[in-house]
């Protein structure tokens, strides 16, 4: 079992988080296993609950190494208390990120939990300086990506230049973009709109050498109709913005299901709506989205949510996947080799004074 | 027809502004009439278009007083531009609420120019420091009104407090409930979320001697599930709230119309469905939230949207009555004389320091 680990894939898991662990995120693995079946999982939790989960998947099995941990992160845990225990589940998780035997970990635990100890352990890349949240939002043809959703409620300029790097990279390693349209989320399109560190933002991501296809700014409302493959905002802007999406999704979704229900006629029609249903749930379904991505560290944490079922377990573990597979970590590094955001922000900055 | 305006309702109109001018104006006008046969109306507008629009309806002619304006606001118009000229149709009607003529006014015009023309001759109430946009959004069982949607793009503690207050007598004024449930939009329940400017302005509130009942804090994805009747934000935030709900409305229409296109069977199965599509229009349909009132001057301005049709014209007239009925602007004074925000406001940020 030893020689598992020798491979470069490894994926480290944390057994323990989420709403009806280890049972979903043991058949989450199955799922991912088996459309990569070259990566190897290193699980983190109770043996005595997680072993026989994979006694059940033998083939599965075969791809892990299971870690015995004595504790788990429960949700109500705050992180300053959860930062101090080496022994959960999570916590080992992440660690075998920091000791460079896996190269990204996922967790469906306590999301802040999770960020404290990624931050601490693995700490930001040289050059970074917040760390941001990313996922995968759906649009009318496709998929685009949005950073930052909550890591930071107060960004300045250069924490919105450096999280559109990173969100680059991300539509590239996650979305297989080769060259993503990265936009600046604003309350107008117009050079004129907006916050003062949005327009300075602007002018940084044009003046850098980042290697980015720049596309100004764009309005929450353009997002579904492809304006944008990476969409930047400091995580207060993004976190109401993708609460938003989620609460008029949820309020459309119980209008139709109540005018259905109160519609006899409709209740007769729903047979012929099986196909249309079936095709909202390809494209619209949230297992389908799950996984947010903390980049900006040294290492990979990847939060699935604590509700979902196997299949969306399985989504953000392919997340992870894909972004180890192209090395996510050090093509941010390289990319910052060619571009010194902050001196030319300072000047940026100073410029507008 | 001078009689007509000794009366006290009186709204004032800018017939010239939106896609379909003035036809749509003064088609929504009829059906704002039949509900509210007292209002009277002064018409701004090319006379030329507007008498045989007038002409058409003896009923609502009746209700009008028809002022000739020799030019028009357009869209590409900018604001500094438009406050100095004072032969514009939206002038004029903005002029005649200064005059005391009428005590509002509603344009389908350019809405920068709407607010500035509005902020430079109508002047904020006394005590209040920012005028707030104002709208009305749709929940699960009801409705909500959500400030600012773009006046301010920051804010202060202040300035939240003062939007609660005016938010709370709108929601009052034009949703008829009694006693509204105040909350202040934010990426977090708990007192410690969110930014320093929102967790003042709940302490604000909480020790002001306002007479609203406040929530706390509410979360974007909480809003269709009745958690608040008011929700307040800054004009940024709001704004990306609002988009961004436009937004994922518009992309779960599109997947629906684009499944059902592409399933013969869905086709079939229309028929059944006609009374589903007529309660989700009755319900959601933009037409019935139009309208965007522009708060906490001396006198309110509405905006309503450029490309609606009568339907959607009538319901931003229809608000405007119901505000100038319960006389909006002097119970915002009213309230303001209980209460000093503005040392209360000083006391808490002091102390934050």
């Amino acid at each position: 079992m030893e020689q598992v680990l020798s491979d470069n894939l490894v994926i480290s898991i944390d057994a323990m988080g989420g709403d009806n662990s280890p049972r979903v995120v043991i058949e989450g693995l199955v799922e991912a296993s088996l459309k990569n079946p070259d990566v190897r999982f290193l699980v983190y939790g109770d043996e005595g609950k997680v072993k026989p989960l994979l006694n059940k998947y033998p083939r599965l099995k075969e791809k892990c190494e299971l870690r015995h941990a004595t504790e788990v992160v429960r949700n109500e845990d705050k992180p300053s208390q959860v930062i101090r225990n080496r022994n959960t589940s999570m916590y080992m998780a992440i660690d075998a990120v920091r000791r460079g035997e896996a190269k990204a970990i996922v967790s469906a635990g306590n999301t802040g939990a999770l960020m404290a100890i990624s931050k601490l352990s693995l700490k930001t890349i040289q050059k970074i300086h917040r760390p941001a949240i990313v996922t995968i939002m759906p649009s009318i043809a496709g998929k685009y990506v949005m950073l930052d959703l909550g890591a930071n409620t107060e960004c300045d300029a250069l924490n919105l230049a450096e999280f559109a790097l990173m969100g680059n990279i991300v539509a590239q390693h996650a979305l297989g973009i080769a060259r993503p349209r990265v936009g600046l989320l604003n309350i107008g399109a117009e050079d004129m709109k907006g916050k003062e560190e949005i327009k300075q933002a602007a002018q940084i991501i044009k003046n850098s050498h980042m290697n980015i296809e720049f596309v100004g700014f764009v309005e929450p409302h353009d997002l579904p109709f492809g304006k944008a493959d990476v969409v930047v905002a400091d995580g207060f802007t993004g976190n109401i913005a993708l609460k938003s999406i989620e609460g008029a999704a949820k309020l459309i979704m119980t209008k139709i299901k109540n005018a259905i229900k109160t519609s006899p006629l409709a209740i007769l029609g729903l047979p012929f709506m099986m196909g249309v249903k079936l095709k909202l749930k390809k494209s619209l379904d949230p297992r389908l989205y799950n996984g947010a991505m903390f980049v900006g560290l040294n290492g990979l944490s990847v939060k699935s949510h604590g509700g979902t079922d196997a299949l969306g377990y399985s989504v953000a573990v392919g997340h992870a996947i894909s972004m180890v597979r192209q090395d996510f970590v050090a093509t941010i590094r390289e990319e910052l080799e060619h571009v010194d955001l902050d001196e030319l922000s300072q000047e940026i900055i100073y410029d507008a004074y």
